[in-house]
């Protein structure tokens, strides 16, 4: 899909076996059946009643709740049938090859439609969606493979062009203030991540999955820290360095081209910022294990994850097209990091609304830059990513998803603050 | 046990049906065997090498690690049997009727011996006592006889001498600055749940679990709260009613002498402050349908509990003869309250060693009254109580006991602060 480099990160036509999913012409002059203008209604139904009307292919309204937020626009007969038999998958193959369109606001179109399928969890939309697909395991290959599919997509040319241009964080930024910008609430987040780790000058910090490892200079151009940072993104670590070359911190920082799993050395320090989502349910016992083989005695950990207040599968258009591989887990299951490891948590924080923000301005920076975007890739590439950044605010605002950010240390260390306040001078 | 009113507390002779445990005279002539020197370096050994050596009954010293923090005196050959059958149960009643005694300070000598149970984890220790006893269910019944056991012991008379002075506050307290007195830090406490809870006047309050009332009391006083205030403990109930009518606040706060279970009604805030432990953990899923029951659509509920890092049972003697019933959970277990019932955790705290400051405050009243206590009860009581408070002082410093407080929400309210700061000012 990409044109120019072929790395193609958007492959529409392999799921579920039902061949290519095409820009199908929309098609006015085909009839609508009784049983079509019953199951669109069936549909608004069993997904919780969302504020939301649907529009078939002839122009017939199925009108939905009172007041409707948005209009959803199914274009033609198959995509009506693809999307009962697996919405959480072909709505978004739908959407980005423009058979299905929204009318209206996308975020408050997606937020009302998760208010809605969480009101009618355990209906057969759910009970279809966990038939339908497994997810998949992470084993190193497979994660360097996830990984690539989604971070080595042409790298800054196109990241740059909507995250905060001072630190490239693909991840959720902190607005104590709301009003604030994206550039100063991403300087926020790492300030506030190294403050609950109450780094000081000469900690040596183990850093697990470092993007394009901005937070690894922060840590060390601010507050006198020494970071060794792993990612098996080789286009990233590539960029991290050229960055840290050239803000002079090339002898502070280090980046690895190396798996989570093969950190090794001595630490005070052990942070995760956004890479606990991409390491499956299987592994988070030996994350914790990797924390505990390299941290000292009084060593400080922190681990901020995209989470769920009840476990559920991620949406799986959202699985197997932007993020193969992602689960994001309840605070129940992220234990399994600690528990086995002697580790005590100290802090936990959500973060949930924080994200929606950040999503927000991703969002519009993606927009302004969209016509570009189509240039680089095409019209459904824009089109899927519109939705993934879109759907995933919804998510955020809906309650789907949470982020939590943990602080934790070892059961036996005593050097512990005596309150948060510190924090918040 | 008890002179006077009857109701004993500590009711030594019962367990295993060993017989009675009495204070059986020292016997410095009785010989010590080669096997009985073997047990006692095997028991320091399988302990995990504490900071401790042992005296026996005829005065011989068996040494623990180097520079030991006390010595353990066992003053006959019996004592040092039962130990080694049941150390965990044991040990305690040995205590209290004067046949073990320690020489040093109580508090570390008990820490260090937590810290090396806890390295010699999965030993035959834990392992023997894993087999020997099961928990205590808690019906509602039993929630009555376990928490009549403990709580009616005399009511105020007995506790007014060592608890703060001002609300009678039997949970830990909360210490920003740790020089602060423990009337100080019970305020801070109750400041601080109310802060998190964002109390405003007018709100409604269900309390579960209420102790001598307290924080009801302190939540209509200073935030203009109505209060309803749940517990089962008679002359608890009466205590804090005589109170709250005392302090005009009849009106505002209503003390309910009935089971969490049957909370009912319509609340803006559900808070629960040391009632877990006691729950039983069969019922967290109950205790939190009972908050989703109650609360509105943006209520906001708190719940403080003493927890563990990993799961295990409370102390058998603990158990058996001071908090019947009792059993502190983990992080993961306590997600059965907010999972299974849409709830969305917030904000955790870990306050472990607030706990422990909380305990030195009560342990060095109660030694100051310690006379006065012995002409109420008798020795063996004061005996047993110190070795309560301060083992439960030294489980807290040794990390081998959590104190957390969780803030949480419905997964769908997005009335939420933007930062935990207004929590500092």
């Amino acid at each position: 899909m990409r044109k120019g480099k072929g790395a193609a990160t958007l492959s529409i036509p392999a799921a579920g076996g039902e061949g290519t999913l095409d820009a199908q012409s929309a098609s006015t002059t085909t009839p609508v059946l009784a049983l079509e203008r019953w199951l669109a209604r069936k549909l608004l139904e069993l997904s919780g009643h969302p504020r939301v009307s649907i529009v078939l292919w002839n122009g017939e309204e199925v009108p939905g709740a009172a007041a409707p937020l948005a209009r959803m626009h199914i274009r033609d007969r198959d995509a009506l049938y693809r999307l009962i038999r697996h919405p959480y998958l072909h709505f978004g193959d739908l959407y980005s090859v423009g058979r299905i369109e929204i009318e209206g606001d996308l975020v408050q179109f997606l937020e009302t439609a998760y208010r809605g399928f969480d009101s009618a969890r355990d209906t057969w939309f759910t009970q279809l969606q966990h038939l339908l697909n497994r997810p998949r395991a992470n084993t190193p290959a497979d994660s360097r493979e996830n990984i690539h599919h989604h971070y080595d997509l042409g790298n800054e040319e196109f990241y740059e062009l909507w995250l905060d241009r001072e630190a490239m964080q693909y991840t959720c930024a902190y607005f104590p203030d709301p009003g604030m910008t994206l550039e100063d609430a991403q300087r926020a987040k790492m300030d506030h991540v190294c403050r609950k780790l109450r780094l000081k000058p000469g900690d040596r910090v183990a850093e697990a999955g470092c993007g394009w490892g901005g937070l690894a200079r922060h840590m060390a151009r601010y507050y006198g820290a020494t970071v060794r940072a792993y990612n098996i993104s080789h286009e990233q670590v590539a960029y991290a360095r050229g960055q840290a070359a050239a803000q002079g911190l090339a002898g502070r920082v280090e980046y690895v081209e190396d798996d989570y799993r093969n950190i090794d050395g001595e630490y005070d320090v052990f942070v995760s910022v956004g890479m606990l989502e991409h390491v499956g349910r299987d592994h988070y016992r030996t994350l914790g294990a990797v924390a505990d083989r390299c941290l000292t005695e009084a060593g400080r950990g922190l681990i901020h994850s995209i989470g769920r207040d009840q476990a559920e599968r991620m949406v799986a258009w959202i699985e197997q097209r932007i993020f193969p591989g992602a689960y994001p887990p309840t605070l129940r299951e992220m234990m399994e990091i600690f528990e086995p490891n002697g580790f005590s948590v100290l802090d936990v924080e959500n973060l949930r609304l924080h994200y929606a923000k950040t999503l927000e301005h991703w969002l519009a920076r993606f927009d302004l830059h969209a016509e570009e975007i189509e240039r680089i890739f095409d019209g459904a590439f824009v089109r899927a990513w519109r939705l993934y950044l879109a759907g995933s605010q919804a998510g955020f605002l809906a309650g789907t998803l949470q982020l939590f950010q943990i602080v934790f240390t070892r059961g036996t260390n005593n050097d512990l603050p005596w309150s948060r306040e510190y924090l918040y001078r």
